[in-house]
């Protein structure tokens, strides 16, 4: 379809080379056609909270990717989000957000994605419940910064479509009185 | 206004005299005119699966009431959500689901609603976000079965017409191909 | 070593055929020597209840085996546990526990894991933190009835050792005044 | 009795003003005799690491305080604990740890604490099940930076003396081979 969709999109690993930033450009690159993902860096965030916040809410939708570091989100994410959160209007109202992690275990971040889940309770956020994507041994699918890995490449496509169907519903929704 | 609303109504606890059983009446004594709640009892669960599915089905909204047993959902409660699971079409899908709970202690069974939600995401439901309606030291907030304070019972109206706010934006995001 | 080692374990599923089932058996298979494991029927609770904490009372640690159903505990186990929780001495507290499961899936049950733990900060209870044994995909590792993974097997094993060596810790810690 | 305690405490606020830093005050006032704790500065955390980490190998017991934000651990200290989590020795591994925090709502940080626990089952740490300490409506229970509240007071009395039990008992566990 036509349709545009804006995106924000955040990162909860710094490093360049980091799995889950791949993992990112691998869903970025599956999006329905009229899409596009602004990618805003987690580091540093106080003084460029504004920015986000403005991106935030003119955004469609939101894109929470998380390393799981000690069985929890990323200490940079949730340092974000804890910034982002006391703009005002707060920007996770309401908005359809997608989650997904990459890790070299078997479980791909699941454990963070369900912290993440919670916070967004708080935030009255409006997270995609399927499909849940969480990349294990994401070592073993990527190769040269490419995902070269099938299943994870439909999942992430999927998802993309989901968010998608989600931003269309939310804009139905948010017609009613 | 002057919709109807059928909801669907499980309690987690089976005794006569439990606060969460009265703080369920009291939920229903404040919902919008035009709402009926349909109680179905969690016990000796297998044979009337599929009179609740049925029920569940035909209902615009779900109400969960957990007390919390050693930090988590009233097994019973647990158990009725595993067998209706299992029945297709799937009746909690996409259904807009309220939780609450009473607790004698502080926390007003926050542990086990968290564990719903995530159960919920399995499930595919739509849990409303806010208000949370965590009633602690439950015991000191009613007086023979009745309801007493203020602001709980405001919690509780206010949940009420989140949940039939919930539905009317579900009936229009379902328009939505 | 020479030291006996009583358990008491619980499985949170009642089929014959369950992949859970089989799982505690080969966990049982791979005790130290000297080892015995008690298995109680998580089934039709109330009136064995005193027995199974009875047992509790006498074992030096608990093994807890749950399938998981809809992201969260058996309701089945979790009411055996409800049920247990309420006699006095508590048969959980400071008793060393390990729990494992076994899910077609790829996490294994670890959303159950978790919020077995967190019962278990209410039980007072002394969870193993490592190994965790999280067995996904079980239905490609059993072969009628019989673990065939080698690396399942291994961890299982490690898992008995953990606990055996939990007892003799909790035997010394208990020495403390 | 006489035994010396150490103890590293971190508070995950860094207001000068914060209340969880106040009640780690009135924690730290409480504490048995004999007992001191280093606090640790959670900001600007990479170049300290190191010290920080020779300061927990050197101690006997860990204290986390941290505030909730969004139903969650701060970012800030769930960074300094990702930080710590890469040395060797891992700091955390099998000391015996108290947590606790305060917020104005009536939760009192408990999925925050929640959260916690579930990271340190992966470090391995030895996490106190009770008391539970969660501070809620903190804002009326101090007054010039001075715990007022008598009940906060003996909870966190028990909590200190609970982890020089625990410190003790890990020290008789660590004589098992």
């Amino acid at each position: 379809m036509s349709d545009s969709l804006k995106l924000v999109a955040f990162c909860g690993s710094l490093r360049k080379a980091s799995l889950n930033r791949q993992a990112l450009h691998a869903f970025v690159e599956r999006l329905p056609a009229g899409a596009s993902a602004q990618k805003i860096q987690a580091n540093g965030f106080p003084d460029k909270v504004q920015a986000a916040q403005k991106a935030m809410l003119e955004a469609d939708g939101v894109v929470l990717v998380s390393p799981e570091y000690n069985y929890g989100i990323s200490g940079v994410l949730k340092n974000a989000i804890d910034w982002l959160s006391r703009t005002t209007p707060q920007p996770f109202a309401a908005k359809p957000t997608v989650l997904f992690g990459a890790s070299m275990g078997l479980l791909g971040t699941a454990r963070a994605q369900y912290q993440l889940r919670q916070t967004l309770v708080f935030l009255d956020g409006r997270p995609v419940n399927k499909p849940e994507v969480m990349i294990g041994q994401a070592h073993t699918k990527f190769t040269d910064g490419k995902l070269t890995d099938e299943t994870t490449g439909k999942m992430l496509g999927d998802l993309g479509a989901a968010l998608a169907f989600a931003v269309r519903q939310a804009k139905a929704a948010a017609t009613v009185k």
